[in-house]
C-alpha cells in the first residue's frame, strides 16, 4: 500500500495511540483536520501543549488542577465537612457530573493490589489520615470501584481511620438505573439485596 | 459541575469537534494525555501543524500530496495506461489498502449533486478529459460510491469521454464480502444479479 503522503500517515499513526482511537478513526481523522481550518488545529494543537505544561496537582485534594489548590478546595460554597475518597482524578469529574455532591474530594491516585505491587505507601493514604485528624470532618465517603482492590482499598482505610469518630460510608453497591433485573450478574444482585434500604 | 482544570476541559471541547469523538470519549483522551510523555504529545501536536503546513494537492492526480507530484503518479513501477476515478482524495488510501489496483488515480474532489449545487465545473473533470486525450490510457475505472450522485457522476463522465475510444469500466455493485442474503437489501441484490458474472 502506497500512502501518497508521510503528513497524513504521521498524524493517523499518532492519533491511533490515543485510547478508543483506531486505524480506520486515525486515518478519518486525519482527512477531517485537512478540511479543518489552519486555525482550528492549531487551537486544537495548542491546547495539548499548554495542558501538559501547565497542569498541577492539588496540594490539598490530590486531584488536578490549574493552581496549586484547585477550584473545588478552594470553593467556600462547598461541604468541606464531607470528604469523598476516589481513586483518580477524572473520578472526580465523573461524581461532578452528577451534580449530586456538594463535598470535598480526596485522591487516592490507584487502588492497593498486591499483584501490581502496589502497596498503601504508594498511594496518597497518609494526608488523608491528617485530614481526618485536623480538618473537623464529619463523613469520609469511600467511593472506589467495586472491586477486589477498590473494595480493599475502602476496608483499609476504613478501618485507619475508624479511631478517628468520624461516619465512614461507602457509595452503594447494586443494580445500575434502567438495568433489566433478568441481565444483571449474580453477584450485583446479590450485593443489591445485602445492601437493601427502606422505602 | 465544577471542572477543577480549565486546560483539561479545553483539550476535551477541541477533540470532540473531531469525527466519532464524543464528549465521553474527549474527557477519556484528555485524561490519557496527562499521562503521556510531554514528548509524545508534541509529537502528535506538532505532527497535526506540519499536516496542516506541508500538504498539497498533487498538480497530476488532484490527491493530497507532500511533494507537487504524489509519490503514486511519480511511481514509474505502476500502471500508467489504468486510471481510476475516485470521489476523494481518501477513498484512494481506500483503494490502495486492498493491494489490488497497481494503476493511477484521478480524484474528482466531489460528485456532481445539483441539490448541493455541485455541478461538472466545480470538480477535477476538465483534466480528466485532458488525461483522456493525451495520456494513452487503455482504461478509465470509475470507483464511485453507488448512490444517486456517485452514478449521476460515472455515467456523465462515461458520456464525456466515451469518443476517445477508451475502456470505460465501473467496479461491480454486489453483496459485500460475507454477508447474508437475507439481510442484504433488495436494491442490493437487483445489482448482483444485473452484474452477474460467468463462472
Amino acid at each position: 500500500m502506497t500512502v501518497p503522503s508521510a503528513y497524513i500517515e504521521r498524524v493517523a499513526k499518532e492519533f491511533s495511540k490515543l485510547p478508543g482511537i483506531g486505524n480506520k478513526s486515525a486515518s478519518r481523522i486525519a482527512f477531517y483536520l485537512l478540511k479543518m481550518e489552519k486555525k482550528e488545529v492549531e487551537n486544537l494543537a495548542t491546547s495539548m501543549i499548554d495542558l501538559k505544561n501547565n497542569i498541577k496537582t492539588c496540594i490539598k485534594c490530590g486531584g488536578i488542577s490549574d493552581l496549586d489548590i484547585c477550584s473545588i478546595c478552594s470553593d467556600m460554597g462547598r461541604d468541606h465537612r464531607t470528604l469523598c475518597v476516589v481513586e483518580s482524578a477524572r473520578d472526580v469529574l465523573n461524581i461532578e457530573a452528577t451534580g449530586e455532591f456538594k463535598g470535598n474530594y480526596h485522591v487516592l491516585s490507584g487502588l492497593i493490589s498486591p499483584l501490581d505491587g502496589i502497596g498503601p505507601d504508594d498511594l496518597n493514604i497518609n494526608s488523608l489520615v491528617n485530614k481526618c485528624g485536623t480538618d473537623g470532618l464529619d463523613e469520609v465517603i469511600m467511593a472506589l470501584s467495586p472491586t477486589i482492590e477498590g473494595d480493599a482499598t475502602t476496608l483499609y482505610i476504613a478501618s485507619l481511620i475508624s479511631s478517628f469518630g468520624i461516619n465512614v460510608t461507602r457509595i452503594a453497591h447494586g443494580l445500575p438505573v434502567g438495568s433489566d433485573l433478568e441481565y444483571v450478574d449474580s453477584a450485583t444482585i446479590a450485593k443489591s439485596i445485602e445492601g437493601r434500604v427502606k422505602i
